[in-house]
């Protein structure tokens, strides 16, 4: 048996009694966070509560050598960490589908996703969202060009003239580190130059920290000032909405301190 | 203090540890059944469970009444539970905006989202998903016609388009009952009937039950013969695929039992 355990968003307590169940009865247990990462924990705080040893799994573990320890899982408890929710990943699903192939038998512990969280901390409703996107670090090409994204401001874009809201996630790299809020803000406005379609000028942006913390920031004002805002500390995450509804509005107001004029001109 | 604590899908232990310890330091805990229900748990189990006292709130209680019970909230610790992630609906949202007029402290623990759950049950990718729609139960008007939707026709029909699966919510009411995957196949038919369009036709889709339950049922299936598959108990939901990626065409083969033919064609 393989139990995907989702750990939640943000430290080794956001983990549902069902997943720490699972983890209790578990003859090894696994925890990879080369695809998510919590970043109020460590290996250490999650044994001493889980009273379990975790084994870490490095992205050539999962990704090249999974057979090597599924195979426990042939006749005894295996459970797999993820942060977030679990199947986030393509990865976690591929290796889903390696399990099914050799016979094990694979249940699903859910745990909060920072996809559903954002419209909690923004007020922002869910079924108002469109395609989300992810703003990667720009790069120097071979040829000494700076490589600035253009899909983000396209999903953006498209989203908008749809009337839905867009999930904005920020690049993590392992060299260029958290993409942050201000990073974000800049690179659109870099691209709004280029294009000059004027999708993100006088655009309201609300740049949300630390999701499931104790002291999330969540802080809505248009671009420009957005960009010079300080949120803290990482992981961040974006949410560029559409026209709003009058509560989205006004939670947007009350809960994430934007501008008051955009409470005129809504239904 | 307010705190808003997300249940999660399915059961009394799908709470998160740190939700458990915002309800055990809790002077009072409330709960709201009625945008959203556990199938698996029972005030009871709860109670029993959490070792605290529960008071369930009506649609009355939160939307017309709730400074009767939120000003506790300005000087004791309280707790509003929900099913699956807090502030997903606009209730919650409202309750919050209210909560912060009479300058109460909130706070959000998160619980596990259907909307996240969908895409590991599934297999398919979560930043692939377009604008979701929820399918409401067909009524006859006074005129004595039957209204039949036609709005999750022509949003699955865009998202098509572009690119991006559907979440299909199915409607809950307190007369009609928990839609069915089978009624819903059968709606989306009949919409198909009418409009004439082809978007239903050879369209494959996935029927997710009991999401976060110990045994939940994915089956995927053509609507014409999904219409007839029998998934068990609720709550149900759909998925409306698009054009597949390979990992997800082979998920949906080997974890939800679709047609092998959606393998060809695959980039």
């Amino acid at each position: 048996m393989l139990d995907f355990v989702g750990l939640g968003l943000f430290d080794e307590k956001d983990i549902s009694l069902k997943g720490l169940e699972k983890i209790h009865n578990a003859d090894k247990v696994y925890v990879e966070f080369y695809t998510s990462i919590l970043m109020g924990t460590d290996l250490e705080k999650m044994e001493m509560l889980y009273k379990k040893k975790i084994t870490v799994l490095s992205r050539e573990d999962v990704e090249q050598h999974a057979e090597d320890w599924l195979v426990d899982a042939k006749d005894s408890n295996v459970v797999f960490l993820t942060g977030g929710d679990t199947m986030v990943s393509t990865t976690h699903v591929d290796l889903r589908l390696r399990a099914a192939d050799m016979g094990i038998k694979t249940t699903l512990i859910h745990g909060a996703s920072i996809a559903s969280a954002i419209c909690g901390l923004s007020g922002l409703q869910n079924y108002r969202f469109g395609k989300s996107v992810t703003i990667p670090h720009p790069y120097v090409s071979n040829r000494g060009v700076r490589v600035v994204s253009q899909t983000p401001y396209d999903t953006i874009k498209n989203n908008i003239e749809a009337g839905l809201h867009t999930a904005v996630f920020l690049d993590i790299d392992k060299d260029k580190g958290y993409m942050t809020v201000n990073q974000a803000m800049e690179i659109l406005l870099e691209v709004e130059g280029k294009l000059g379609e004027g999708v993100m000028v006088d655009r309201l942006a609300v740049g949300i920290a630390r999701a499931g913390s104790p002291s999330p920031v969540v802080k809505a004002d248009y671009i420009e000032a957005l960009r010079d805002y300080y949120l803290g500390g990482p992981l961040h995450i974006v949410v560029i909405p559409a026209e709003l509804h009058f509560v989205e509005a006004e939670a947007l107001v009350k809960l994430a301190g934007a501008p008051e004029g955009i409470l005129e001109n809504i239904d």
